[in-house]
């Protein structure tokens, strides 16, 4: 089986969709993507770009991506965060998650980032245990904080800018 | 006691500084910060820049920031990521850091982003009290995995991109 790793184009925007929906489902949440394909065009592709995406190909068919995108520490600096590594069901166990992973860090280490980070669910073993081989520290620690569209809306909606104003 | 929300300017590097090393001791990793005032510089004020931070002003001394960046949720699409949301010790409990925070959302909710995000320590009971008020989710099943310049570079030093080769 031949596997090649590349960067995507908007050709592959249908397929990414795909395989985030597809990891949704792994991890529980199938309803959360709200994202739509006019999105990834966007935000990867177009002008105001900023994610970075490579695809897994085998026999013209994407089974896998790493998508990241650069965050910023205020401890590190410039830093890389790997959203989402995601090879399909039956293309697991055959080292492209692996391959994709190794380029998000070559890519990390040629950029000089201080870090590269990214979430895992605390009930995925097998993901925390190729992570940890690999000189990756989990951090047990800490927690996520979100707000979303609707308590974001809830919470401004009596809000105005203060910026510039003594208060 | 009057106070200003107002943007970050280059002049608030060094207070900026000062505030991410109080945060660091507050979270018990004295040694953790890494970054220097030219990359605080380069990030948040050069044609690099991406992130963005508002100060609070007390008698034209900064005592406090909120400091936010874009990222990308591949189930939101772009997200505001809240950096750090720090008030220096003495001006705490005077409604600062309410401030921050609300100017934060107003901006975030301007965007249109689905979500705003940020992260918790476990043990820092006041803040997600804080953040819950709000309408916050705390997210109790995920870890923060990270990589670091010394094990990045372990892990990358006998690798080399594979990119458009098959392999």
């Amino acid at each position: 089986m031949q596997t090649t790793i590349r960067k995507a184009t908007p050709a592959d925007i249908p397929a990414i969709y795909n395989l985030i929906c597809e990891l949704a489902i792994f991890e529980k949440e199938p309803n959360a993507v709200e994202i739509t394909e006019e999105e990834l065009y966007r935000y990867g592709f177009s002008d105001e770009a900023f994610y970075k995406c490579f695809v897994a190909e085998v026999q013209e068919k994407v089974v896998g991506i790493a998508l990241f995108y650069f965050r910023f520490s205020t401890w590190k600096g410039k830093a890389v965060h790997l959203e989402d590594l995601i090879v399909t069901q039956s293309f697991r166990g055959k080292g492209i998650g692996q391959a994709l992973y190794d380029e998000v860090l070559l890519y990390s280490q040629n950029e000089g980032v201080r870090r590269v980070q990214w979430e895992v669910l605390d009930w995925n073993q097998n993901a925390i245990d190729f992570y940890e081989k690999s000189g990756t520290t989990i951090l047990k620690d800490w927690y996520l904080a979100q707000m979303h569209t609707k308590e974001l809306a809830a919470y401004t909606k009596d809000k105005n800018s203060r910026l510039d104003e003594s208060i």
